[in-house]
């Protein structure tokens, strides 16, 4: 940081204690450290500042300040998340929602919750159980992400198979504009008129302001859960499982796999007792309506016997039931015992693509030298591969992120995405321009320009390279055509 | 129109001339009016020229054409329309996507469908259902309606309340946007990375673009259907029935609800031979698998009975399911057999406010002097009032638009919205400023701007007043700060 920008901050920082009181903005370089990165802990930068809004009106004042001053600010909720969205910028300020955690409305008749940015995300099941509901989306943070980084990173989750995204959850939000102004889009309603800001604000990974309130739908609690854990030889005969039981009609709640050697990772950790020998397991859950489920699970047994499960059990309780699925759970972790380093990684390809794929990256791991294990959503296509490395050997950590690429370019040559929920932020930036055309990054900037043409609002997110608002390619300037004398006078 | 963009409008047409050929471009007046109005026949404007594009490549050569030109242009598809979304511009090019109508790839398997915009609505379905696929959104004008004009309008239809909007179910598309490139948002994954510009697309009205190519959803067809008819005494009993069966958990496909007045008009329209004396009747159809549907079916009905139904009906065929569903589909169309005017109003409120806002509702209409019949979505709260007069009376035209409007504000003091599914078109674009403050309005013409600062792409529609681009209140203009040589300098 230069003398100068020190003053300026200085400056800035004197003011947002005015707003928030002396012990909610920190400039202790010490106590700044703590916030150094998100759950993407390979980027690591200091911010300059951090500051802890309680209301949206505070929120506001902190970004209009920032704004007045030229000061790029970063939005964080929990910092749970693994793309680096919430990675602070050096220069600027890191503004943390954390404590603005209180469910302002339940409403479940409406199957409606109204909850501040800083509440978890299991919060918001907990408050609404006891009315028979509950919050869908289902990272596997979801004890301790909170609501407004679900909202920016459009955060999904094992039972997002069945019942979507946190896109489709949220029906509204208050948010402050990279000015500083608080502004509401969307609302209680289904669906709003005008365009879908929400839908475009949901997902945008603090580039486009900061959510200070979200109104999300609430669904019933099921009737039943019936849970299956089956086995397979080999990673094909589980995909063709997947696709028999989708093909058949059913939508399970989650379709998660994990391959050979995502299995010995959680065994070392947890010791979840899966089959022995198997090449591939699947976990399968239903919920709903008790007869719909109960139909339903036979069906789901018979498909993945005859698509060559070799053993199958079924969950007799709730504590088998978190049995199975601790594996699944804590398989990232678990990585760890059997490789000093590794990259998750996040894709998404056509389901009916799966044989294939995985075949593919079984090749890029041969190719590249490394190992990659697999554990992913099956259900809807999102690859998770964990690719293992020990940075220590020479070389390693290089082919390790050779391969992580390569497979990122094998979803997009299967007509997928490079990321599937764990967003793009600073870590996917600079694949963008894999998956789009320079027209379709320039179509997206547009929108960046128009809300926030000096990019304060998480700069070096989401985009390769920052350019300056007017640099792009433009639509054509001029006066509307209606306030024209006349349409010839255009010519 | 003046005499010089009379020869304005002549060199555009030819130069349209050399792009399409001569047959697909009108500019014969009494030809022209064919196109003077949409499904919203109260506003007529003949368009300057009417052009018939055959793929994505003339449809983006029209539009740069016009934008070089300086000349608005309209994008039209079957022009079934409520809301004058497609209503021409005098001195305009209206866009008829029409002919572009190939499906051009089928994919049963990963659920996606890719179309051309003229293709029409249950033509996707018809396609898919030897796969055992159907296309779910099903507007009463699916037999005639396009897939393009869904996409600009979000169309919904009975069905939504189980499987939701057109924006549920298109997951790509390919635009031209109002400068002529072509342009993709989204893809086939369900998700995709960076802003949601699809889910902004669509619904945008064609004020964004024109859609010329869009990949949507199949859904598996359902192994059964079962429909009922249950007849109560009043609205405020139909009302709690349709709380009870939601809150009760069952989320059926459809909860349809008409009043004693739409009932008394498809009598006499359709003979549907609802049962005599209802107050009012819902039509309640569940599908999913048989287990399941046949053990909520008994629930509903109990339900239904414990909310005051008198009558309820089983359709024991499909012969009786089209019968109970001919009385409702007609009705809008069979309010013309009571009374010779009518407006036909589009709303949303929560569910659980539909006793207070149809009592409200009565209430309107007696202060107006006007009857007003209510059929409608119960099951999501969209409500479509129909405002009966006779514009042949002195004032009841204007008693009547009057009290329309009463009901839009209705709607929203209830926490609902001023249209559910028919769009804003030119027909609400003034009743924006009682949803949205001036602040919201803005930050949707900062999306207008980026993507049409000369709104050469349906003006006039959805917001209340054009205004140059140059006048909606900046987001503060600059450098980025990552270009600045430091952040002080900017103070």
């Amino acid at each position: 940081m230069t003398a100068t920008s020190t003053t300026a901050i200085g400056t800035l920082a004197a003011r947002l204690r005015t707003v928030l009181g002396t012990d909610r903005v920190i400039s202790d370089r010490q106590e700044l450290r703590t916030y150094e990165c998100d759950g993407l802990a390979q980027y690591r930068v200091v911010p300059a500042l951090v500051v802890f809004p309680h209301t949206a009106a505070e929120c506001a004042a902190v970004v209009k300040a920032c704004a007045a001053a030229g000061v790029p600010f970063v939005a964080r909720g929990s910092g749970t998340g693994l793309s680096g969205g919430a990675l602070p910028h050096a220069d600027g300020v890191l503004i943390v929602t954390a404590q603005m955690r209180r469910i302002l409305e339940l409403a479940p008749a409406d199957e409606r919750a109204v909850v501040e940015p800083g509440v978890i995300n299991l919060q918001v099941t907990r408050a609404a159980t006891p009315a028979g509901y509950y919050y869908a989306p289902d990272p596997s943070s979801q004890q301790i992400c909170s609501i407004g980084g679900n909202v920016a990173e459009n955060s999904g989750g094992a039972h997002c198979l069945k019942y979507g995204f946190t896109t489709n959850h949220v029906t509204g939000v208050e948010i402050v504009t990279p000015d500083g102004d608080l502004v509401r889009l969307g609302g209680r309603a289904p669906d709003a008129p005008g365009y879908d800001l929400l839908g475009a604000f949901v997902g945008s990974e603090g580039t486009l302001g900061i959510a200070t309130e979200v109104t999300v739908r609430l669904v019933r609690l099921p009737e039943t859960v019936r849970t299956l854990l089956a086995a397979f030889d080999t990673t094909d005969a589980a995909g063709a499982a997947t696709s028999a039981i989708i093909g058949a009609g059913v939508v399970p709640a989650a379709i998660e796999m994990m391959d050979a050697l995502a299995i010995e990772a959680a065994e070392a950790a947890v010791h979840c007792d899966y089959p022995a020998g198997a090449g591939a397991v699947l976990i399968v859950e239903l919920d709903g309506p008790a007869a719909d489920v109960e139909a339903q699970f036979v069906a789901v047994e018979r498909l993945c016997r005859d698509n060559g499960a070799f053993e199958i059990r079924i969950a007799a309780d709730d504590a088998e039931r978190a049995l199975f699925w601790k594996g699944r759970k804590s398989a990232f972790a678990a990585v760890g015992r059997i490789s000093p380093d590794y990259i998750v990684q996040d894709g998404v390809i056509p389901r009916t693509a799966l044989p294939d794929v995985l075949r593919r990256i079984g090749e890029i791991a041969a190719e590249h030298g490394v190992r990659i294990a697999n554990v992913f959503h099956a259900g809807d296509g999102n690859l998770h591969p964990l690719v293992l490395f020990d940075d220590a050997a020479d070389g390693q950590a290089a082919r390790a992120e050779a391969a992580s690429g390569a497979i990122l370019d094998l979803c997009i040559e299967y007509g997928g995405s490079i990321t599937g929920e764990h967003g793009v932020g600073v870590d996917k930036a600079k694949h963008m321009p894999r998956m789009f055309t320079a027209d379709d990054l320039d179509t997206m900037q547009l929108v960046r320009c128009a809300f926030d043409p000096r990019g304060l609002s998480n700069p070096g997110k989401v985009f390769p390279t920052p350019r300056l608002c007017g640099e792009v390619p433009g639509r054509h300037k001029g006066a509307h055509p209606l306030q024209e004398a006349g349409v010839a006078e255009v010519f």
